[in-house]
């Protein structure tokens, strides 16, 4: 009973690792089901955390913003809060989630869908902070590095990425202190992380402690040699890896197999919803199939610019196997791919969601 | 290099299937970095759910209080949370915790080691709303049931477990409804969840909705089938799990490498820390093994009798390859083995940890 209805019988064909094993067991997914709620609980939203949860204590931890700067500033925690605040819902992603369901499988965090989270982030704008430091006028780049350390392919770093002057500017990038109302758990960056909208979630710098002003292309890992697009392995560097494409993501409905995590559903009306979202601002339209006819779903109230929206689908479900999928088309028309883009680190595989269902 | 400090050489030469990597991706262990903290985050203690996360609405939400009882009872939230309080810090791990490093491995929920958490949890001892109820002299077991539900073996059901009378009426066996000072997220059982100090996590029933007295002991599949010891598959009903055996795990020191986990420590003063617990009670004694010679371990203060306990050691780390193990003794006298016991279901391998590490 429970074979009928694995998840998806074109994926896994090729094992897991114990270093792929590893690395699921402590960089924690969201829940399907946790799709249900506006908000996601802190304790739900999906966490990738490249080396260890460093420890920062609150009260020594310092912001330097240096390097190509006027006026270089260091914050502690006390002033950075004292600055002007706003509180914004941001849907993150990591850029590998679907990596999983590629074959061959890039060896790496093995996410198959459930890298996501929508959080109500509070803190101060970036922009009022880089004024009060002064960019010189032949600044290239910022580059933020965070708290965390470790290895990766043999290279032993900090964490770091770089922004353009230009994509640092922009209103909505802050740096972030509380998260749906309650300061920064350890993991999510305490004290003070990047939240960068619209980005996969590796532009959002965690543990943030320093920010420098540079003149030229930051050139680090995480920015060089991580985080990129490459259909080959000779295609180097390859294209950055950027803003979020388009996804929709269904709450599964019916119960679960334990095992399998198959799905058995009630024969009737059942309401299929989920959420879909977008690094290019509210997604406009969702479509569910149900056995490959595809639908327009209804869409929900728009609840920010960087948030993920809502949607809902009334469904007669018939007794037997039924496959449900979803795609979403963003607003500047892009659409979810029906069948994965294979690439060398496995970024950015949005392909639509399959579901196989039984119904009883 | 990274191929030098790989975790365990001993684990994993079995790949691992689609059906476990689901379960990892779903079943959120915490991190051994957090075994810093006295007290776990929310959204660091482990996760094991084996449905889905149901839907409760606080408001409506009740609990009922029957069977073979004097005065059937129900109670909402706002009752609940009237009655005597208490808030209590308790250690909780999955009865599956090491299941992944046993060979051959039992395909389940694939935890390492990372399947643990310590929380203050606040919340009414059971025992008074017992005495509200009135159990009937004849009453053998008290059967705990929560709102998910889902299909195991073949088997749909509500997840649900039973207590003797003896058990259920420990002071210390609380309805909890805060977990670090605030309501219980989702996916720690919100509204109202059954804590059991002193027994592996299966017997904390989450989304608790009705407590039924029973004169016969409970037949249901989590309790008859799932968390039992057999040592082969035809060694049925096999002995039931309860208490947690003792553990110690330790903060890897160093930093990590990103694929292997494996770790690179430099050369040095190192302070050695972790924690330790039992279901017997505050742990006694820790001892830390590099290359195999054992020494003791500093214990820290007592947190709770159903917390568990720091220890240290400083360690004078050499350049080269070491193996780091420890070992917890509880108030029983019980100790670590220093290899698994093999099992059907994998439940309860308290095996001492190994950490190899590379001092550079």
């Amino acid at each position: 009973m429970t074979q009928d209805v694995a998840m998806r019988s074109e994926a896994g064909a090729e094992p897991f690792g114990l270093d792929e094993l590893r690395l699921a067991g402590r960089n924690r997914g969201s829940l399907p089901e946790a799709l249900r709620y506006d908000v996601t609980p802190v304790g739900l939203h999906y966490l990738l955390i490249h080396f260890d949860v460093p420890y920062v204590d609150p009260a020594s931890w310092r912001l330097s913003v240096g390097g190509n700067v006027e006026r270089p500033v260091e914050l502690g925690l006390d002033k950075l809060r004292a600055l002007p605040a706003a509180t914004i819902p941001v849907t993150l992603e990591c850029a590998g989630n679907g990596r999983a369901l590629l074959e061959p499988r890039p060896v790496s965090q093995p996410w198959l869908e459930e890298a996501f989270g929508n959080a109500e982030w509070t803190g101060t704008p970036l922009r009022g902070v880089l004024e009060r430091a002064g960019l010189r006028p032949d600044t290239a780049e910022l580059v933020f590095t965070g708290a965390d350390r470790g290895v990766q392919d043999g290279v032993a770093h900090s964490y770091a990425r770089s922004l353009t002057v230009q994509e640092a500017l922009r209103e909505e990038v802050m740096l972030v202190y509380a998260m749906n109302g309650r300061p920064l758990e350890p993991q999510h960056g305490a004290p003070v992380r990047l939240l960068v909208p619209g980005w996969y979630g590796m532009a959002s710098v965690k543990w943030l402690t320093d920010i420098e002003a540079v003149t030229e292309p930051f050139d680090g890992y995480q920015q060089q040699i991580a985080y990129r697009y490459q259909d080959d392995p000779d295609d180097t560097p390859g294209e950055p890896v950027s803003r979020m494409r388009p996804r929709s993501l269904m709450v599964p409905p019916g119960v679960p197999d334990f095992q399998t995590r198959g799905r058995f559903v009630s024969a009737g009306p059942v309401e299929l919803t989920g959420r879909a979202w977008s690094g290019a601002g509210p997604v406009q339209r969702v479509e569910v199939a149900i056995d490959g006819r595809w639908q327009d779903a209804t869409m929900h109230e728009v609840l920010g610019d960087y948030a993920w929206r809502g949607w809902s689908l009334r469904w007669d479900a018939t007794p037997g196997r039924h496959e449900l999928r979803c795609r979403a088309t963003d607003a500047a028309g892009e659409t979810q791919p029906l069948e994965p883009h294979w690439n060398v680190q496995g970024m950015g595989n949005n392909a639509a969601q399959r579901l196989p269902v039984l119904v009883e």
